[in-house]
């Protein structure tokens, strides 16, 4: 029965319960989040006050009793490990962390602290839990590893972008606009206003030499800024497409066994195809064209070599 | 007669009298549409109110003669329904209402409904009409399906950071800037403008610590919310790579069964052609390709294991 | 010598002379731009007046010179038609009406007539003779005329969502804010200023429900707005790979006459690296796999099924 | 021992000696960058002046220490010249330049120079040597050299639509706001600041024409400066995919050599896979791929033409 619950905790269970529970873990984290964000606007506390009280004491029972179940079948999750070391384990790892948070702040409340932007900031965690519930999640996951070292240099470039755009910037501008540009971490604020192209224009240069410098470092800085989401982009492509071949060299290993795919096969593929987050089209192409190929290359055969050793296969 | 008509809304007509026709309806849809939103400019208004008027009256009789003949071929959409089935069919769908509200506004103005921003949103669906008019529709329609769960997420994540980013600039801006920051939902019209890189400059942090974190959040964020276009773009990408592919398959498939390429084979890739959306120059690649591999393939196997075989095929 | 200059002009002429006569061009249309620019300036016309307008002399000369010899050379560009017929193609086609525009605006100035913004906006169309001197022109060229209609979809969809925000936010806005938003064409100057992320922040909304729409619209339009940039790049990368794949057909081709590759086909594809725009080091990359996958087969031929045919090749 | 010292230099060293030293001068060349930012905040300047002294000092020594290494290492780097001749060529190379600002500046302070933004800017340059301590910046200027072309172009398009841009804007406001838009030049920035979106909103068109130039020019320009971002982005996919097709072409020579991977061999895929910069899963991958298809052209020879060959491999 552990197991059972555990499975229907970590989305491994079947059927419509699985679906029910998972859909119901989200709206409740959606729904205390937007409560907590409401809770701030004091027209809406005044009148939705209590509503919105009583949103938030029933996510907070909802992620206790998730924390102490979690807690209760951590053991299913190290299998190799005592129950005790695997609790433990659950506790001290980041989304153990992550469940305590989401209701820690609501007892904490309860006895009397204070709502503070600190605490809220801590409630708010509780948006991280979202994490579990999309294998796109884990897509995202892999491409930030996958890039890890590209993205580090994208930010390593941000970085000497940033400071060559404030020292250069502070250089034109200190002396005409000492309010804004009177020191370098100042002119850093307008080199990130600018870099990012959100432009918000509390700051901008007004001589002659600070708007030509502006125009040469806007020109070239965009570019590198927006480098990171075509990386994150074109690594998403990639790696889709890595999955796409683990899949295909699946098919073409089974097929290869013993010429066919048996139902047992075909499960087997069903479940990797489940867990490389391969759509169901796609994976029916890539089926029937290794298949496809295989065929091909039987006929083939049999109209010329295949002759000559006397058609050792029909 | 009513499946010509059938074939000329849904340009599977041939020929010249169907470039007429979906020019006609695209010129109808664009001009009653600027038409609309010129009446709403006063001085334009006194000018050329009657002539904006006449528009809209031509275009609104327009639409509704489109909408009856539509019912009337509805039949032919849904062949194995019976002819009033279909009919309600076609009129509960979703194009079907988008055909409705194309003139149904009009008519009531006409009863003496006054022009309210309501009835002029309604009116404006007719611009939804458009979208039967092109296959690169259909092509995005694909794209967003099959990369759904993707951009679910992102829009997760990008709901995960406008919650985090609105909470922290509230904790540090509130008291300073009061009117800008007085509550969570009035930070996150800061967050949005500020996420999107829209940065109107409205409201701006102006605390170190304020802009310390708007930094931060600016540069990790901005990248999370181009991640859409990202995914939609290269989306695109494998959608066209995959069509090409279903393509080739069903050339090889053709090319297999009797070692050449048929006339009546050819028509059918011409079919598949234009389905799948393929340009004429990369289907013709894709041809050239499939053909120079099968002759290189018999060329070889006649040289070596082909000879063995006593040149079964020549 | 007309075949000649005819190849200087149009960059098919060997070494240095073409080198030359290339960047003297751009350099050409460069400097007269910006002098051009420059003196609009009051503070520049004074001081380098008559520099600037020695430069526009010179460059006016150069251009009606090329106009000229590019008249005589005509036949060469339509061997197939008369000469007269081909000098009167020229004059009528775009670039040659380009070329025209270059040197007439400054003859007219010359005859008495003023500078204006219309004949600077003429003279400027000399920017568009920059067109002839990279490959890279003739890519854009072809990825636009691919990724045509999913361009067109993309204008299609931002006019309809264009539309959809004006009239949105004029229905929120019009009545707060009767300046910024009195109109829906008033309100369409900040719909595309947002959407484009541009967002100067010269008119924003300021009523609530304003904002909420404004959030959406942004949301959803942003990534749509964004898409062109995205086909247009994921175009790219395809021509670029569909202009690899023509490479590596032409490479098996001549692989597949008679082995091997002979000096003359080297020379053939050196012609087709060039015409295709293929990088050296891709392209030496294409022939070495082609080759080596050629090797692959024979060898393995040889160990079996050429073993059986007395090993017919060696 | 200059040998190894060279390599500890130039990240060629095993171990973690190697990871202390790379991770040393990366804290020393952030360190000393933050320290010189802060410095010119008088605010942080009085409290900490001396504590950011000292770091400048230290970085300084660390970094005359390194140059002076890296000279009388520097035989190391060019085997074939002479001691003296190497020795040159480093301290002219472009490397060597950067070495030198990045402790000159310093030592001319120290000298009783003092502190100005070009000797700021100088020390700067320093941030220049991080470029050592990632493969990615390799992957990063080999893109920026395979789509030079690209990237050339589409600075010219830029180029271009700028000017349109600014002389178009010019045109239609300068009469209204001579201030803002009374030259071209002046225009140009209003240009700059709208096609790159970064919208300060010091400068914005007033008149109606203007508005739509500027509506006409954003939707169009706003593409094309997003292009650069764009090419780089699919330029590093195809540069990661080229570099997997070299390291499986290099898989493929190796197996067919001898049928198989001996350590040998694994020894310098490893040295291949790290000059690549290819992820350890993806190498991984492409190697068992490459000895599937191997195995499985075997089994199946085995079964039909190595029959007919009397088995000559088994």
């Amino acid at each position: 029965m552990r197991k059972k619950l555990y499975d229907l905790l970590n989305h491994q269970a079947p059927g419509s319960l699985q679906r029910g529970s998972t859909v119901f873990m989200v709206v409740v984290i959606f729904m205390s989040s937007i409560a907590l964000v409401l809770t701030s606007e004091p027209a809406v506390e005044i009148r939705f006050g209590r509503l919105l009280g009583a949103v938030e004491v029933v996510a907070s029972l909802v992620f206790l009793v998730e924390y102490l179940l979690r807690i209760w079948t951590a053991p299913e999750q190290y299998p190799l490990r005592s129950s005790w070391s695997s609790r433990v384990r659950y506790l001290t790892s980041f989304m153990g962390l992550v469940d305590l948070f989401s209701f820690l702040p609501f007892l904490l409340m309860l006895a009397g602290s204070q709502q503070t932007p600190v605490l809220m900031l801590l409630q708010l965690t509780r948006l991280l839990k979202l994490t579990r519930y999309s294998l796109a999640f884990d897509l995202l996951a892999d491409v930030l590893h996958d890039e890890a070292e590209s993205l580090l240099v994208s930010v390593m470039l941000m970085f000497i972008i940033l400071i060559f755009a404030s020292v250069g910037i502070y250089t034109f501008e200190h002396q005409v606009q000492p309010d804004a540009f009177g020191s370098i971490p100042h002119a850093m604020w307008w080199a990130i206003v600018t870099l990012t192209t959100v432009g918000y224009g509390d700051v901008t240069p007004v001589t002659v030499q600070g708007k030509i410098f502006a125009t040469l470092i806007t020109v070239v800085g965009v570019g590198l800024v927006s480098l990171p989401a075509g990386i994150i982009a074109s690594g998403f492509t990639e790696q889709l497409r890595l999955r796409r071949e683990r899949f295909q060299s699946e098919v073409e290993q089974l097929l290869q066994d013993d010429g066919h795919l048996s139902s047992e096969d075909m499960g087997q593929l069903e479940r990797d195809r489940q867990e490389l987050g391969i759509n169901r089209d796609k994976a029916e192409l890539i089926i029937s064209q290794v298949q496809q190929r295989e065929q091909q290359w039987l006929r083939k055969h049999q109209d010329s070599g295949g002759t000559g050793a006397h058609g050792t296969r029909t």
